[in-house]
Protein backbone atom coordinates (compact mmCIF):
# COMPACT_ATOMS: atom_id res chain seq x y z
CA UNK A 1 0.00 0.00 0.00
CA UNK A 2 0.99 3.58 -0.53
CA UNK A 3 1.39 5.37 2.48
CA UNK A 4 1.31 9.14 3.25
CA UNK A 5 1.97 10.06 7.35
CA UNK A 6 2.16 13.35 8.55
CA UNK A 7 3.29 14.22 12.19
CA UNK A 8 2.51 17.18 15.03
CA UNK A 9 4.13 16.27 17.81
CA UNK A 10 6.36 17.53 20.62
CA UNK A 11 9.49 18.49 19.83
CA UNK A 12 11.19 16.21 22.37
CA UNK A 13 9.47 13.45 20.75
CA UNK A 14 10.32 14.05 17.30
CA UNK A 15 13.63 12.53 17.63
CA UNK A 16 12.30 9.19 17.87
CA UNK A 17 9.07 10.30 15.69
CA UNK A 18 11.19 10.86 12.68
CA UNK A 19 14.13 7.68 13.51
CA UNK A 20 11.10 5.19 13.95
CA UNK A 21 9.45 7.25 10.15
CA UNK A 22 12.90 6.95 8.13
CA UNK A 23 12.87 2.99 8.94
CA UNK A 24 10.00 2.50 7.01
CA UNK A 25 9.04 5.71 4.69
CA UNK A 26 10.85 8.77 2.83
CA UNK A 27 10.40 12.21 4.17
CA UNK A 28 9.06 14.88 1.56
CA UNK A 29 8.47 17.69 3.25
CA UNK A 30 9.47 18.47 7.34
CA UNK A 31 6.84 16.67 8.87
CA UNK A 32 5.73 14.78 5.81
CA UNK A 33 6.58 10.96 4.98
CA UNK A 34 5.37 8.80 2.05
CA UNK A 35 6.54 5.33 0.69
CA UNK A 36 5.20 2.00 0.04
CA UNK A 37 4.85 -0.40 2.64
CA UNK A 38 3.63 -4.10 3.26
CA UNK A 39 -0.17 -4.52 5.41
CA UNK A 40 2.78 -5.83 7.79
CA UNK A 41 4.91 -3.11 7.59
CA UNK A 42 2.29 -0.54 8.05
CA UNK A 43 1.09 -2.11 11.05
CA UNK A 44 4.68 -2.33 12.89
CA UNK A 45 5.10 1.69 12.14
CA UNK A 46 2.00 2.56 13.54
CA UNK A 47 1.97 0.44 16.27
CA UNK A 48 6.13 1.50 16.95
CA UNK A 49 4.13 5.20 16.82
CA UNK A 50 1.71 4.61 19.08
CA UNK A 51 4.16 3.66 21.68
CA UNK A 52 6.61 6.76 20.69
CA UNK A 53 3.83 9.65 21.11
CA UNK A 54 2.07 11.49 23.85
CA UNK A 55 -1.49 10.29 22.48
CA UNK A 56 -3.03 13.17 24.47
CA UNK A 57 -0.52 15.44 23.11
CA UNK A 58 0.55 14.93 19.38
CA UNK A 59 -0.81 13.92 16.61
CA UNK A 60 -0.08 11.62 13.86
CA UNK A 61 -2.30 11.04 10.37
CA UNK A 62 -1.38 8.15 7.90
CA UNK A 63 -3.56 8.39 4.21
CA UNK A 64 -3.04 4.91 2.79
CA UNK A 65 -3.99 4.07 -1.00
CA UNK A 66 -4.14 0.46 -2.41
CA UNK A 67 -1.41 1.78 -4.69
CA UNK A 68 0.68 4.90 -5.64
CA UNK A 69 -0.61 5.16 -8.99
CA UNK A 70 -4.55 6.12 -7.42
CA UNK A 71 -2.56 9.59 -5.55
CA UNK A 72 -0.98 12.59 -8.01
CA UNK A 73 1.44 14.82 -5.82
CA UNK A 74 2.72 18.16 -6.87
CA UNK A 75 4.83 20.07 -4.93
CA UNK A 76 4.46 23.93 -5.28
CA UNK A 77 7.87 26.14 -4.03
CA UNK A 78 10.69 24.03 -2.58
CA UNK A 79 11.03 20.36 -3.30
CA UNK A 80 12.27 19.08 0.06
CA UNK A 81 12.46 15.50 -0.94
CA UNK A 82 11.82 12.27 -2.47
CA UNK A 83 12.35 8.58 -3.07
CA UNK A 84 16.21 9.29 -3.59
CA UNK A 85 16.12 10.76 0.06
CA UNK A 86 15.45 6.92 2.08
CA UNK A 87 18.00 6.58 4.89
CA UNK B 1 -11.29 15.17 -6.61
CA UNK B 2 -10.07 14.41 -3.09
CA UNK B 3 -6.89 16.61 -1.79
CA UNK B 4 -4.50 16.32 0.91
CA UNK B 5 -2.58 19.68 1.39
CA UNK B 6 0.37 19.88 3.45
CA UNK B 7 2.23 23.36 3.33
CA UNK B 8 5.86 24.60 5.46
CA UNK B 9 6.36 27.87 4.73
CA UNK B 10 7.68 30.70 6.86
CA UNK B 11 6.14 32.03 9.96
CA UNK B 12 5.25 35.86 8.23
CA UNK B 13 2.90 33.83 5.41
CA UNK B 14 0.84 31.38 7.30
CA UNK B 15 -1.50 33.63 8.05
CA UNK B 16 -2.19 33.96 4.53
CA UNK B 17 -1.48 30.35 3.33
CA UNK B 18 -3.75 29.39 5.97
CA UNK B 19 -6.57 31.73 5.32
CA UNK B 20 -6.40 30.55 1.56
CA UNK B 21 -6.16 26.97 2.62
CA UNK B 22 -9.62 27.29 4.92
CA UNK B 23 -11.54 29.09 1.80
CA UNK B 24 -11.39 25.28 0.43
CA UNK B 25 -10.16 22.82 2.59
CA UNK B 26 -10.76 22.25 6.01
CA UNK B 27 -7.91 21.64 8.55
CA UNK B 28 -7.25 18.32 9.93
CA UNK B 29 -3.54 19.06 11.27
CA UNK B 30 -1.65 22.24 12.33
CA UNK B 31 -0.19 22.08 8.53
CA UNK B 32 -2.55 19.62 6.94
CA UNK B 33 -5.39 20.33 5.16
CA UNK B 34 -7.98 18.21 2.75
CA UNK B 35 -11.12 18.04 1.56
CA UNK B 36 -13.65 17.55 -2.02
CA UNK B 37 -12.78 20.10 -4.71
CA UNK B 38 -13.47 20.82 -8.34
CA UNK B 39 -10.63 20.93 -10.83
CA UNK B 40 -11.18 24.33 -11.38
CA UNK B 41 -11.13 25.27 -7.72
CA UNK B 42 -8.07 22.60 -7.22
CA UNK B 43 -6.85 24.90 -10.25
CA UNK B 44 -7.37 28.51 -7.76
CA UNK B 45 -6.23 27.06 -4.77
CA UNK B 46 -2.63 26.08 -6.22
CA UNK B 47 -2.68 29.17 -7.81
CA UNK B 48 -3.61 31.85 -5.35
CA UNK B 49 -1.10 29.86 -2.62
CA UNK B 50 2.01 29.77 -5.70
CA UNK B 51 1.80 33.78 -5.74
CA UNK B 52 1.27 33.91 -1.86
CA UNK B 53 4.55 31.76 -0.77
CA UNK B 54 7.91 32.36 -1.56
CA UNK B 55 9.01 29.39 -3.64
CA UNK B 56 12.85 29.96 -2.95
CA UNK B 57 12.05 28.96 0.64
CA UNK B 58 8.38 27.89 1.64
CA UNK B 59 7.07 24.37 0.69
CA UNK B 60 3.42 23.13 -0.36
CA UNK B 61 2.48 19.75 -1.07
CA UNK B 62 -0.73 18.71 -2.62
CA UNK B 63 -1.69 14.98 -3.21
CA UNK B 64 -4.92 14.34 -4.84
CA UNK B 65 -7.38 11.53 -5.87
CA UNK B 66 -10.19 10.90 -8.07
CA UNK B 67 -12.88 10.01 -5.41
CA UNK B 68 -12.51 10.64 -1.17
CA UNK B 69 -13.31 6.28 -1.42
CA UNK B 70 -9.63 5.83 -2.79
CA UNK B 71 -7.67 6.89 0.36
CA UNK B 72 -8.26 5.81 3.56
CA UNK B 73 -7.26 8.04 7.05
CA UNK B 74 -6.09 6.91 10.52
CA UNK B 75 -5.26 9.47 13.53
CA UNK B 76 -2.87 8.01 15.72
CA UNK B 77 -3.12 10.17 18.59
CA UNK B 78 -4.97 13.72 19.46
CA UNK B 79 -7.64 14.33 16.11
CA UNK B 80 -7.48 17.92 15.39
CA UNK B 81 -10.25 18.41 12.93
CA UNK B 82 -12.32 16.78 10.56
CA UNK B 83 -15.21 18.21 8.47
CA UNK B 84 -17.40 19.54 10.98
CA UNK B 85 -14.25 22.37 11.12
CA UNK B 86 -14.88 23.96 7.70
CA UNK B 87 -15.13 27.58 8.26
Amino acid sequence: MFVILVYDTAAERNPTVLMTCRRYLHRTQRSVFQGELTAAQYRELTSALSTAIDPEYDSIVTYTARSPGMIDSTTIGVHLGGPGDIL
